[in-house]
């Protein structure tokens, strides 16, 4: 059986997430929707990370199992002739056999995006955080630096995860200027994996140091605690990108 | 009576355009409808161009006398309240009574954006044209110089108008390059007015000759006919942007 190797682009803001799910639009629903007629069977697409409701994705990667022998280029096209237009296939790619898009990624980028403004762009409003009181980078970026290297990360973990360990290593945190209302700032994390969340609570808790309410060694002091309840709230889905999958191929 | 000036942008995908119709939400509307508890009486908002159903504005410009005491920055925090996200007021001037933001304006600058290739980023398809064909931007660039300067420009001008004459000065026609599906080309005309669908004709022009369907020097006999019927189809709105309205105080 052929192996292919789709990477993808959508916006959230319709979908129930990644994963199908008993009710509603998934992208997962969609993509297995338009290869059935295609391949003649149903279809199971593994995305390499499992985007929740309103997440959006510039480079998600998913593969499958293809019984058909239509070229990849051809594939690609026939999708997205289907798929609403909100979700692209960038391209198809043949794969080795033991290319898996989940359990092959050896790491990921996200970003998150925040508006720090009184108002933001028309244009952007499904796409960031809007964050209108002026907020401490500089306080947001030491109490990030915390969380650079390998750590438990149990305490930015949701309840719902079936993961065997809270463990992981953050390679980098990086960090864009934002600027008035249509220049978002934006967070870039790169790590080996992220737990149910992570992204999302670990801004949550950077808002709220950067509205001074919490000082950025308080970072430090919930990575160490292990307890979700120390950390701020869950930053709402649609500020967050899942950028770049990398595997050890790449 | 104080005067003032409200500069704004919009999102215009969901809207029947600028101006008040008999039918649908208009951005004129909008505003108007958002006035009138603030000011306690109708209050008419006058727009610099009268943008069509579905084009953008990255700053429109629209004067209103007020007859209320609200500084301008508690006008604007107000109407940014009760508008809906896609519309915002970015910035509300006390001017003086002389100013009208139609009649006072001295130029003004629009885009139009394309993408070119295979296929559109899910975050920009509401804001662009999709010409998937490989489009010769060198016959483009070499149709478009004929335009710049002071010319009758009847051949763009749809039918509906009501101006005294169709003459106008293009002041500068600038390109900006397009890459791939998430980075769209940009035309970008700066002129002392335009009349009616007068860019979108242009574009439309200007699709043709990048397709080869149409010589580059067709342009200039195209402008010379002051036909409409010579002149290539309307470019769609989604891809025009009111970018910014210029005054001799500026």
């Amino acid at each position: 059986m052929r192996n292919l190797k789709l990477t993808l682009q959508y916006d959230g803001t319709n979908y129930v997430g990644w994963q199908r799910q008993a009710a509603g639009i998934s992208i997962q629903g969609l993509l297995e929707d338009a290869l059935a007629p295609l391949a003649g069977t149903h279809v199971t697409v593994h995305g390499a990370g499992r985007t929740d409701a309103g997440v959006h994705a510039l480079a998600q990667v998913a593969s499958i199992a293809f019984p058909a022998a239509h070229e990849a280029h051809v594939v690609a096209r026939a999708l997205n002739a289907v798929l609403p237009t909100d979700v692209r296939v960038l391209s198809v790619e043949e794969m080795p056999a033991d290319f898996h898009a989940r359990f092959s990624a050896v790491g990921k980028t996200y970003e998150y995006r925040i508006v720090n403004a009184p108002i933001v762009s028309p244009f952007l409003v499904r796409y960031v955080w809007h964050l209108p009181n002026r907020l401490d980078l500089d306080a947001m970026k030491r109490a990030a630096a915390h969380l650079i290297g390998t750590h438990d990360f149990a305490a930015f973990q949701s309840a719902g995860s079936d993961v065997a360990s809270s463990q992981r290593t953050i390679h980098a945190i990086d960090w864009e200027s934002g600027r008035g209302h249509d220049v978002p700032l934006v967070i870039r994390l790169r790590s080996d994996g992220f737990l149910r969340h992570m992204v999302r609570n670990i801004v949550g808790t950077l808002a709220e140091i950067g509205a001074g309410r919490w000082t950025a060694e308080r970072m430090k002091e919930i990575l160490a605690s292990g307890d979700r309840s120390q950390a701020g709230t869950t930053a709402p889905a649609h500020g967050l990108f899942l950028v770049r999958v990398e595997y050890s191929t790449d």
